[in-house]
């Protein structure tokens, strides 16, 4: 069992517009909305995965986090009909929404992203306890996106020694001093993308940022570089992996695709190389399906046999 | 007994950013929301005015309508939160969302308007009744906004003329082909805008557009134009009412603030001179509040003093 924690998460709403147009009335002419958030986009790709048979007999996930108010109701009712088991613990926060707003005739995405309202530390006592009771059961923990106001800095931290406690492998994707501070209780993978690496180490240059990382707990970074693959440094060795060139499409999720990826590797016990190309052509894979968390699952299997892994020296440390 | 219909609400989303920027992400700094649609912010005012005895005695005030899924319990628990009297029908459709970003340093403000959810023909018969039922006591109708998908073109014809056969005087606030149906229906008051004015009678003009309406069965029209007034034209005459100038602020809702107070006048049987000078007056004292649906009434009473009211000569017909 695959647990994946969204302490943040968001209702996501798409907008479509003929032409944005600033500082006048815009009519939307198609709305969408699901339940969001990078945790329960893992949770979503690994569910898709599962339902559809790929890479055999899947893994089944479940859902943690957070989740309050009517946007809350909403969210848990989306992802009942699309059948991810989750267990979302009820706040007085009213969660959050998410608008992006596409324009047809620029292809430009606009995306206004709330906060969230403050969660109560009765709300953070009570996430540790749920995470808490799930680790028996659970292969891998994945950690993922921002955490609200009234959560510690150091919640990602807290529970990914949690789950040391208890044998489990921890994958954390986070940004700022969540993903800091998240490093030092050793997690098992770390999932940055290129700027937020460069945030987390002062470092621009990726493979010093991956080397500083592991140095500082670690086990192993995979660095997402847009259209450039995965950049990856593990205990096992050092690794590019270049997905086939897309054409246009939704990036938002791909980072969440990848991760998905790396919590198979890491429950089905895969060498990095598998995981990595897996990662690779999953991630790719989110590009042209039209919403985060969805993944076009033939573009999936053509990208396996066209992903470019490229081994790279060992570095000096 | 005001009674204002509002067919088609929305859940006002009020998003603040520090700089708007297309095709990128942007961080919410605040957001607010508020039961909308002009209906009911025609309610509001009026409530506004009753509950701060603005006006004498006022009159009491109940918002009729359409509202349905988890943002219409979010709207009917705000009107509950704001003291307004309501009775809105309980539909499948989701109640649609507006979303008004509002750049901070620009000062702009962008408006994302949903266009509402498919409602049934069932909805159309039970708001019929439902407003029939209302006549009796009502001393005034309101018909507001947008019409949702679903609903006849002349619904707001079919329930003026319901209001005719019981001597309760309506107000139409329409557009389109909604506007010039109402029209043959005979409304004490239709209250276009300018644009609103032009787009049904094909005439650029306000005084040959007003003409043409009341030709068609207008009792009255009241032309919103912007920081220019409000021209009337009426069965006692012909005026033009300018409120002072006003600096900044967000004009949504000032028509809805001058259609509470034609349907004061109405209610409490003004001539028109005095609706007129009240109506700018409020309409005026509208754009300094930051949401549509709220007055300030200091700004109200101050503006009562400073309205220019100029008759105009009598038009050949």
């Amino acid at each position: 069992m695959i647990v994946t924690v969204t302490a943040n998460p968001a209702l996501d709403i798409t907008y479509r517009v003929d032409e944005l147009h600033v500082d006048a009335v815009n009519r939307v002419t198609a709305v969408a909305s699901r339940a969001g958030g990078k945790g329960l986009n893992v949770a979503r790709v690994l569910r898709c995965l599962d339902a559809e048979g790929v890479e055999g007999s899947g893994v089944p996930v479940i859902a943690l986090g957070l989740a309050g108010g009517s946007c809350g109701e909403v969210l848990r009712a989306d992802l009942d009909a699309a059948g991810i088991a989750h267990d979302l613990i009820q706040v007085e926060a009213e969660t959050r929404r998410t608008v992006a707003v596409v324009d047809s005739r620029a292809g430009t995405v606009t995306l206004l992203s709330e906060p969230g309202a403050r969660v109560s530390g009765g709300a953070w006592a009570a996430l540790r306890e749920q995470v808490r009771a799930r680790l028996p059961e659970a292969s891998v923990l994945v950690l993922s996106g921002s955490l609200p106001p009234g959560l510690p800095a150091d919640a990602y931290a807290v529970l990914t020694m949690e789950a040391g406690r208890h044998g489990v492998p921890v994958v954390v994707d986070a940004d700022g001093r969540a993903l800091s501070l998240a490093v030092t209780a050793r997690p098992e993978v770390v999932k940055p993308n290129a700027a937020e690496l460069a945030r987390a180490t002062g470092l621009p240059d990726l493979a010093d940022g991956s080397a500083r990382l592991r140095r500082l707990g670690a086990g192993a970074v995979v660095a997402s570089d847009g259209p450039g693959g995965l950049d990856a440094d593990t205990p096992d060795g050092r690794w590019r992996a270049v997905p086939p060139q897309t054409l246009g499409g939704n990036p938002t999720g791909a980072g969440d695709a990848a991760v998905a990826a790396i919590a198979l590797g890491l429950a089905k016990g895969w060498d990095w190389p598998r995981t990595l190309v897996h990662a690779a052509a999953l991630s790719a894979a989110a590009v042209p399906a039209p919403l985060a968390g969805d993944v076009d699952l033939v573009a999936y299997r053509d990208n396996l046999t066209r992903v470019a892994l490229q081994e790279k020296e060992p570095q000096c440390r």
